[in-house]
This record gives structure tokens, C-alpha cells and sequence, in this order.
């Protein structure tokens, strides 16, 4: 498969993507693609992230099993920026358990948690940190 | 006005920030934030980004007029990226006239343009490249 030309280059080799649930339109997470994230997302149908923290390709879901499969992918106007619409499996995309990485809303000053864990990262993750 | 502290050490300064349609749920754009486009984005109540091209804050709309009123503030788990919910003016938030930078898709190796321009770039840019 001949997978399309992305702009690694302005931010040093690798370039954001926002993860959309296909279904529902909530923004689940952003990561981070590089190339090789990139070539496997698109070959497997099913979401690879490069963790800046691991140095590493990290495929969405490996331990907990919640997977991202695809089920669109939208390039941005200057080739620098991905959207994923994809089928969340297990309901929730964040390592806290909650559906959405962005389940806090600022409310003037303060932050609201908005909604509930789908997942107890305790028991999904045994004490040790996630990919991410 | 107090600003939650986010992390913009990951990437030298600057941190994601993914931009939606506050009533459609379609995402229009991804840029980026620094604390000075951060703090003004939450003050005045306007998207303002910090465009890594021209080395400047930039407030979105500041030439089209194509503002983005600031709905929602939403912050993810790792406080290194930011979801907005505007009210897009015009429209229309790509620079190419589109509604979202994200308008052309995947299917199978092709990239398919879809939906068309709500304004025209030459006439709201003058010909001149946009801010971005």
C-alpha cells in the first residue's frame, strides 16, 4: 500500500494527531505520529502512536486491549496534522479510564471532571504506568 | 484571571491545541499554543495560537475575520494538550476556505476532497499567504 506523504519535518519527525470516536464525534485523545506509526496505522487499520515518552511505536490498546480501530482518516490543508475517526473498543481511550483524554472543562478558574471512568486503570494496567 | 498551568516543556514551548465545532462536533483545525497565546485565548475569550511559520502569536481571524469564539475549554490528563469548543464566524476555519482543515480523506491510497469552499482565499487574503 502507498501510504501519503506527511510533513514530518517541522516538528523533528513526527507530527500531531487528534483521535475523533467515528460515532459519537467526541475528541477521545491527541498523539503523536511519526513515520513508521503512521505506515502501520494505515497497513493494519488500527491505531499506532509514536510515545514520546517510551521513544517508541506503541500500538493504541496493546495492554489494555482497548484497540482504536479505523474507521476514517482525514489529512490536514498543510499535510502536518491527522484526524483518525475510529471505533473506540472497551468505550474509553484514556489511561485514567475515563472515555475522552479531555474530561476536564475549565469552568472559570477551575477544572470540572465531567463524567465517569469507564475502566479502573488499576486493575486494566496492574499499578504499572501506560504507554501514552 | 488565574490560567491552569500546563505543561509546554515537551515540546519546547508550545503544546497542541485541537479545535471543534462547539455545535456540530465537526473538528475544524489543529494548531498549537504557547503560554502568551494560552493565556490570551482564556482572557479575551478568542482563539489566539502561536504560528510556528511566523515566529508570533497569532489571533485566529485577525485577517479574514473568520474569528472563533471560545464555547468550551477542555484540558486532557497529561495538562500537554488542549481541546477548544468554539463558535467558528464565518464558517469556516482552513485558510483555503474550507470548513475544517481536515477536508480531505483517505479512501483506499487516494485523498478525497470533500465538501466545498463556504469563502474564497483570494478574495478575503488579497493573495497574500494567511496566517497559519
Amino acid at each position: 500500500m502507498k501510504v501519503p506523504q506527511l510533513d514530518f519535518a517541522k516538528l523533528g519527525g513526527i507530527l500531531p494527531v487528534v483521535v475523533q470516536d467515528a460515532q459519537s464525534g467526541e475528541v477521545l485523545m491527541q498523539a503523536f505520529l511519526n513515520q513508521e506509526a503512521w505506515e502501520l496505522t494505515l497497513r493494519e487499520g488500527f491505531a499506532h502512536y509514536y510515545s514520546r515518552s517510551k521513544g517508541r511505536i506503541w500500538k493504541k490498546g496493546e495492554r489494555s486491549g482497548h484497540i482504536q480501530r479505523i474507521v476514517e482518516v482525514w489529512i490536514d490543508c498543510d499535510d502536518d496534522s491527522v484526524l483518525l475517526k475510529v471505533h473506540q473498543e472497551g468505550g474509553a481511550a484514556c489511561h485514567t479510564g475515563y472515555r475522552s483524554c479531555y474530561h476536564r472543562r475549565l469552568d472559570g478558574e477551575r477544572l470540572t471532571v465531567v463524567g465517569t471512568p469507564v475502566f479502573d486503570p488499576a486493575k486494566v494496567y496492574g499499578g504499572e504506568a501506560p504507554e501514552r
